[in-house]
């Protein structure tokens, strides 16, 4: 008889932004003629830039033509957007990646919780606390993990690494050493960064140890002061111990059109076996490369004009940014985040629960945001607000916020 | 220290389409004068229709603009795409499926491959021999199986199924129960197809048993005889036992598009469990959505006007399986597959093995087949060819053939 994976059921029931949701929903059914402002989702909100649009306008021209018709793509995706990404994102910062070390796919997400399945089922993870769910999520599922301790609001068997105000977010090396780091810089959900000298003391650490790092490094458009990495691979023998994950969907609002890559450096080996080998077989094996029309508008983002429009959409979200973060900072709260990252992390007032704060900015300034103890205990008492809302909506929200 | 998932390295290294693209190109290389025509892989060659194209760039300008811009999309995917495909593939033929119970991903590999997770790892597997090996292979990396044993060919611990011509390329119920057992009809690589009554027996087969169905249906639009059921739900009881996957990529030219979507039955639990959230926990966890444009896309599939073109399409193609499988029949070979389904399976003359017939092929008429055996051993003496060429090229290819 047929058994289900009961690695499954040690998940809690209930996800953050269902529950989210099904608040927002409840009080807007109560209360018809107040407008929600939601700034709790990571979502975009801007449209694709004209250079986008082009290229898939003429790449949709080449799907209904024979002679320029493309079915199944390349395995790694096509060369022209691996030699691109190569040079632009790597090579222009001295890393030394090339295109057969970058595999495309449908975005960082995906790749985020399939990359685990190439590790031995007993490794030690550890993640940050608070921390991006699919990290742990998809460790749980894979039984990587033990039951669910609902005191400690913890998984058994993960190392959990405290990201708090007094380390500015970043965590200290573990004692107990992991098999498996995920570190995602800049954070999701703090916004925080960590400095060249940090990281490389990181990858110092992995490669004593011969730990891994995943490195999750979706955000880094949005780093605007020198000094930090936008690659682990700016810090010297990463390429020996770290896979990293890059998305186009906050970059160049990709959300809805799905695209990211991964870099497995041929470096990268355990116990003899090149990790390369082992993510293009799962890639080969269980998925089937993204759409040929999306990997043409990702290389369009790359395309001076490409780059022009979306340094543009960028600021703009990054001046959402900032008016959100120097006006809760003149509203008294205490904020960070929100200079090298679309999220402004917040303490709440008078020790407020995160959930508390929610319910009170809900009601009292019909504003939405995203409680940090959901991204774990580390995110109690702490509040998300992202800056991809639009100038209006964002400027409102925080007048609005003032207000209570 | 990191440890790698030694179940990756039960898998024997070489790839069947890369050994056959290496053959390939090493002939072109010494033979420089000679054009290769290409009946191997299972990909499509015409372009897009018309009102997909339409719909694609209507979607394009949709993503343009701030008003109709779309982010993440739901998790299930949109329900304009999920109510058609409820009501046209599954109402219209009386098979109770609703729109919540259809998942919408960027293909049915990808489905196929991960949908094993959401079981027991201690489930034993059952396929068919000959078989698309991402059944087998998705199975292995789990650590579903044994080791690999070269002499039979076979990992242990799966269940292979022989489907010969004596039961007209359809398995008997095994002895032994299975746990999972993947169905694919019309069948990769046989062609061959099942009838309602027999399809009944599996249903009833793993009713009693407790055992679940894997139905994998991505060629059922090649389906041209009646009494050949399209979808499993068909029989009386299957959404008790059966998941289906269902591909755009063959029915209407997506595999660049990357389109595809799963059924989970809500009815479909074991030991109380329904399988329907499992998925939905697997997708909301380790996926984020197929593209907007590309569930337009799909959704003008089911549109009158993109019915109609894709039947043309299909036609073409199934004009090109008839060439194929008459001509062949004329030369003497024994052939089968090809009436409902876009493959043509072939005995080997003379006892030959299946790359034995390969390299024949190659040298002496320049055309490109799959050999059986990379399927299985029970595919030895077979051969594939597929009907997905343009009309020239399958012309000859049957031509040269006919010539040895």
């Amino acid at each position: 008889m047929a058994k289900v994976n009961r690695d499954y059921q040690k998940l809690p029931g209930s996800y953050l932004f269902s529950t989210i949701g099904k608040k927002v929903r409840e009080y807007e059914a109560a209360n018809p003629g107040k407008r929600v402002i939601r700034l709790g989702i990571g979502d975009v909100t801007q449209p694709l830039s004209p250079e986008i649009i082009k290229a898939l306008h003429s790449a949709v021209d080449e799907m209904g033509d024979a002679k320029t018709f493309k079915g199944y793509a390349p395995d790694l995706g096509y060369e022209f957007l691996r030699k691109v990404i190569s040079e632009k994102d790597y090579k222009a910062r001295s890393c030394e990646i090339g295109p057969d070390e970058i595999f495309i796919s449908d975005g960082a997400k995906c790749d985020c919780g399939n990359i685990q399945e190439i590790f031995s089922r007993d490794n030690v993870v550890a993640v940050c606390d608070p921390v991006y769910p699919v990290y742990v999520d998809s460790n749980v599922m894979a039984g990587r993990t033990g039951e669910y301790d609902p005191e400690k609001q913890r998984f058994n068997g993960v190392v959990y690494m405290p990201c708090t105000a007094e380390t500015d977010f970043v965590p200290k090396l573990p004692e107990e050493v992991p098999d498996l780091i995920y570190l995602c810089f800049p954070n999701n959900p703090t916004g925080a960064v960590i400095n060249k000298e940090r990281l490389q003391e990181w990858v110092d650490y992995a490669n004593m140890n011969g730990s891994v790092i995943l490195y999750d490094s979706a955000y880094e458009a949005y780093i605007s002061e020198p000094g930090i990495p936008h690659s682990i691979y700016e810090c010297k023998g990463a390429e020996n111990c770290s896979i990293e994950f890059r998305s186009f969907s906050k970059t160049a609002g990709f959300t809805g059109l799905r695209l990211g890559y991964t870099v497995v450096p041929r470096a990268l080996k355990l116990e003899g076996v090149a990790l390369h080998d082992l993510w293009a077989r799962r890639h080969g094996t269980k998925y089937n490369g993204a759409p040929y029309i999306v990997q043409r508008a990702g290389e369009a983002v790359y395309s001076e004009k490409g780059r022009q429009e979306i340094e543009k959409q960028i600021g703009f979200y990054m001046e959402n940014a900032r008016l959100i973060y120097e006006g809760l900072k003149e509203a008294g709260y205490q904020v960070s985040g929100g200079v090298n990252a679309p999220y402004i992390w917040l303490r709440t007032p008078d020790d407020m629960t995160s959930w508390e704060f929610f319910d009170l900015l809900l009601n009292k300034a019909n504003v939405v945001g995203t409680p940090g103890s959901g991204f774990g205990p580390g995110g109690e008492h702490y509040f998300r607000l992202t800056a991809f809302g639009n100038r209006e909506n964002t400027v409102e929200a925080v007048e609005r916020i003032k207000r209570i």
